[in-house]
């Protein structure tokens, strides 16, 4: 089995053919034309960090499949858990992954693993020490419900979304920094700049300069899309939302201040107005507006763009449900 | 499906009739004789307050039926929900209701949701905020699982209870405040007053005065007993047990002191002597004693009351699953 | 039904040859030729304390069997229950176990309870206050999921790792006390003993003198291997190890300083060497290393112990779903 068993952690580990695949695989499934089913199958859910929607749609995924998922939420209702190798465990994690992944894999099927970054060295989330150790650990597939750096379930929806709204390559997407009061994570726009790439989307990250994304991923990034058609820039300059089919909002951290939150605030003060607006919606190609949700209106989105027709926010999580079954009857190898 | 979706709020949504009808059904779910089925649905249940027999009730009814049931708690596990328009978003609270609630309705087939009131002002808890949010914006049918004004699973589930006892039209019940150490919502007198009008019998809600229901809700509740044989009444004289069937026990808080826990502490002072005694059951006709529960045990009824024959609240309990088991049905539109 | 309904608090309750029946049916179950099933039950799992492997392995065990599982948490999403009788409930309890048990019997099939140990009196918890009560107040079979004083499931589920193993009458098991940072509660060590014990092995409990065990306990275990052909001793002697086919690992409290952490911490000081080493286990006629987990690495047992092939703690993991299985099939009574 553990020849053929595969973890999903990013969609980068995936060809754009591969991904290409999957979302005819993924429209069939949302039609109904797919009839596959997981009876008896049984996902764990391991949440380090809270969830609505992840929570919400992995669990009716395999109840609508013929399974169940259960939820096991770290330090509420159980213990916190140790990653760290070599370490003498006095202080207080009481339990190990090295047993924890081996043991919940001989009780569940496949095994969904959230867990946010620490947030306070870059240079240590960017490896994805928990999503790591579970992927090393665990004798069943691993799924990444949200880790430091990925969060593929979400691309993998954005990207259904994206094909519904028939954007094909070469098509303009703007993934716009938002402020907000607080540095949030960055496993959105990496996920969300990558599988753009992966799709030949010629997309856009417009940001003030000190929110650049990790150089090394926007490298990559490009040059995967030039292998697809597509392209991937940064900019401050909102001249980029012209011609733009999607504006995809969020909110994210500094690098240049990352762990270091009073830094991080002068960062951030004065940039009040960097909100998605009707007025930036303007300069648009009569874009739609996207956001992975939960979404703080009007401080990222104006109420006046969330209540529009050119919302997609809801049909884009929507698609968390459809792409989320058909991954996991890809992962657990189910048979018609 | 929007012309045709229902959503259950408050018995008093319903006639008289369709009340009837429906204890009719919850009866033959009972007795196993309704073999409907909602294979593969999925629940989903909101709770933003505590719960033990909502939860399990509701869960084990959808697994009877051949469906699911996932709890969601707001607060734990997940952020916290925003309800009000128009609002910049940039404190606590992290997702709306506006997106929150359409979102859910992709996933679910029906949504419940239990929402305390804040206990600040009576004005706007009895506008029932969080659940008439839900109302708006979700896509599938809502089920009140008790909100600031009403309880109306329990009000099935005492209906239901009253129908086996054999009370009907102009039959004796006394809904009797008692003393407690908090002062605690006023959802469940408020739908047992308005179940008992729709159900034809003659209620009498014992109280100090302090401790008066809100008298829009009690002249509303005379009124539908007017056209059902019934009578509403309330008083503070205990010769009002005289007659009873059935004592419900039950404290709440005053709405003359609503939100002012301390002056509201001041009107409870001396009043520990009303909890439901065995001399209070000596004095009516034979009576069934009836709670809700949680019940606090010798504060708002003593141990030789709920440890006798005439203690009816386990079988009120389990009268939850069976008319949430109808209600669903009903909701969810089930063929046989 | 009360006549036939059975509880199963701890495996002294078992006859040794019923326990050697049980595991025959187990090891039937694992193998998969066990068919019965549990089509529409559902099993509430009542947590007074935290759980990872008990609460994953009920559920995949009840859904596996064609059921469901229902965790609810004490104290988290629900309020804290009352246990002892006659008590005037103005305090921070807000529910009697009298209420509680017999309501969740008429929704549930089976429900198990944790209750870990108060940790003030050893008199007190000896008793095992908590399950006790929902014994004797619950209409359906209780499961104890571990209590002050037995994890009856662990117990199985070692046995049945025992007889993989090939362990039989004679053979030399070591219970081995281990330094940990803070004084754990008896229910495993007292229930490894009483198992080994009616399974007829040659025990040996390995421990500083200050940790000796109830003495009860002890006496009680020794009279029931006179019978099954095994022994028990205790001692402070490392060289207890020779001969050992297994080393089973686990801290636990002083008795001597029950309820006085700062007075039983001064037991523990100088005690860290107690931990499985390398060492200890080339002491062994090549033993196995035993643990019910969660386990603390470097503290309790040596890295190179767990992560050696002398490790059983995954299989003995992996075998609490397969006794589950057995279990609630016994308990509720399926056919195939």
């Amino acid at each position: 089995m553990e020849a053929e068993m595969e973890h999903f952690l990013s969609t980068t580990d995936w060809s754009p053919d591969r991904l290409d695949r999957f979302l005819a695989t993924a429209a069939e499934v949302k039609a109904g034309r797919d009839r596959r089913r997981l009876d008896g199958k049984v996902m764990g859910m391991l949440f380090f960090n809270p969830s609505l929607r992840t929570r919400t749609s992995f669990q009716v995924a395999m109840v609508q499949l013929g399974g169940e998922a259960v939820a096991l939420t770290v330090g509420q209702g159980m213990w916190d858990l140790e990653i760290a190798d070599g370490i003498v465990m006095d202080g207080a994690t009481a339990e190990h992954v090295r047993e924890a992944a081996p043991v919940l894999s001989r009780y569940l099927d496949v095994l969904g693993v959230r867990a946010f970054p620490r947030g306070r060295r870059w240079a240590e989330d960017r490896t994805d020490p928990v999503l790591a150790a579970f992927a090393r650990h665990a004798e069943v597939p691993v799924v990444n419900m949200e880790s430091s750096v990925w969060h593929p379930c979400q691309a993998l929806a954005d990207a259904l979304t994206w094909q519904e709204l028939g954007l094909g390559a070469g098509d303009r997407v703007v993934l716009s920094w938002a402020w907000h009061p607080k540095p949030l994570p960055l496993a959105v726009p990496l996920s969300v700049m990558a599988v753009a790439a992966q799709r030949g989307l010629d997309l856009t990250v417009l940001r003030p300069a000190a929110f650049a994304l990790d150089p090394e991923h926007v490298a990559a990034a490009a040059a995967v899309a030039d292998g697809t058609g597509g392209s991937v820039t940064e900019t401050d300059d909102l001249a980029a939302l012209e011609g733009a089919r999607v504006v995809y909002g969020k909110s994210w951290g500094s690098l240049q201040a990352y762990g270091r939150p009073e830094e991080e605030a002068g960062l951030r003060a004065g940039l009040r107005s960097w909100q998605v607006t009707p007025e930036w919606m303007a300069r648009t190609a009569n874009a739609r507006f996207m956001h992975c949700l939960p979404v703080r209106r009007n401080v990222v989105v104006a109420d006046a763009v969330l209540d529009s027709p050119s919302s997609a926010v809801v049909d884009q999580a929507e698609n968390r449900l459809h792409v989320q079954k058909a991954l996991l009857l890809e992962l657990l190898g189910a048979t018609s």
